[in-house]
């Protein structure tokens, strides 16, 4: 672990990340002593960083700490936090900001293997997302919509819920981004209102656009999923899983799926 | 500053404090060596840990620590911070919970004198708060909407700002709670939905209800809002403030808000 580039596991009760969630995080996954997706994460965290006015950290500084922590850690989950730092008391951010980055890795989790081919089961959670504009589609700090839902059920084969917001849109996996293959054509949640915009969902609108294949991103109801031919969900730990069985629902093959898959995994092994 | 009973200003950047704003506060306004209603504001703290299905810590160790730290700061702000502690990765909360729970004490802020009297300037925010009937009247720690809010003007002139739910209900301010004085009725914003339920807020209900003064807490429009009579926002921090100034608005006389503001002033000096 790494706090403000030093050895450490500890941060201050004062941090505006602690107090308010004040800051945005990125999940990296680790392979053979390469952070995939390096640059597209920082990308990201730069963009969620100036959404909420923090300052972030330059991409030098931290590609040096991250490769300092590959070099002990080759294979991981990487989380890298970023927060608004201390402040005086009070919402207001104060007018200089000295932004504190953290850096902690855990082992890559262990999946059943066969959730990767023959898909996954999925849930419909009963809690729905908030429509903030202001917050939609950032990676931040403010996640217990995310843990209020991930509280709903504890049943191991059940890999991942599904998320509306309060209008009855299907937004999200509630630690992943969401896919549809309908007629040929993929299809995932508007995030403009609310849900968490991933890396892996930009490296699958990639691939839609480098073959061709028709890409809409809009609104998404429940019964668009249920009658969807292939449903996925991704993000950078899990890489792509599909469902096999939302609900009352089965889905047995996953051709689409499968073809991205192989696409990002191969990129992965680049 | 406490953290768990033991003198330290450090927590793990593993707490679900930080990493998903898994937790909940209480502001405490410490005065000649006594904590404020601290009874009220622990009643509070249970009802948000139970919401969030977050073990609590026990009132009478709180006490006890709270009573040492009063020993050494007798006059000031008492923050109080209860997280779910540390956990496995993952948004679900673990199945063993060791709560975390922070004391950071700040000096009382000097406001000008003349706020408690005359009133304040107060603003409409543009940041419109979302509606989420599950996380609704918590004092939990996903303020990021707050930050946002509070981040929309630097003008020391201005001393709060009001805040509308997407809907164009008026709920709160950024750091307080309001009320309206309307043809000698109370009126404040009902919060199933959105916005935070502070103990000052539940005083001047108790002080309507022992007055035979009718208290509506319902929807409130900005319209209603201009139109009252009197104007005022509470908390325990600042006690109650007469709002003179909003946007186009003037209000001179708060004979209501000054009747309240006295008893408020009273009962703490008991």
């Amino acid at each position: 672990m790494l706090v403000n580039g030093e050895q450490g596991n500890l941060i201050s009760i004062r941090d505006r990340g602690l107090l308010y969630g004040d800051g945005v995080f990125r999940t990296i996954r680790a392979s053979q002593g390469h952070a995939l997706y390096w640059p597209l994460h920082y990308q990201k965290l730069q963009l969620d960083c100036t959404a909420l006015d923090i300052p972030c950290v330059d991409f030098a500084s931290l590609s040096v700490e991250l490769n300092g922590l590959l070099l002990k850690h080759p294979d991981g989950v990487f989380k890298l936090i970023v927060t608004r730092g201390h402040g005086t008391r009070g919402y207001a951010p104060p007018t200089t900001v000295e932004p504190t980055h953290i850096w902690g890795v855990t082992p890559l989790p262990e999946y059943p293997a066969d959730w990767v081919v023959r898909g996954i089961k999925a849930r419909m959670c009963r809690l729905r997302l908030s429509q903030q504009p202001r917050l939609a589609g950032i990676k931040h700090l403010n996640r217990l919509e995310n843990v209020l839902a991930g509280a709903e059920s504890n049943d191991a084969e059940v890999a991942e819920g599904l998320l509306m917001d309060a209008e009855g849109n299907i937004i999200e996996g509630i630690r992943s981004n969401l896919f549809l293959v309908s007629r040929r054509n993929l299809v995932t949640p508007d995030l403009s209102r609310c849900g968490v915009a991933g890396v892996q969902r930009d490296r699958v609108m990639a691939w839609a656009a480098q073959h061709n294949m028709p890409l809409q991103v809009r609104d998404v109801g429940l019964d668009e999923v249920m009658n969807a031919d292939e449903v996925f969900v991704v993000n950078s730990v899990i890489g792509l899983w599909p469902v096999r069985e939302l609900e009352q629902r089965r889905w047995t093959d996953f051709p689409v799926a499968a073809q991205i898959r192989q696409y990002l995994d191969e990129q992965d092994a680049e």
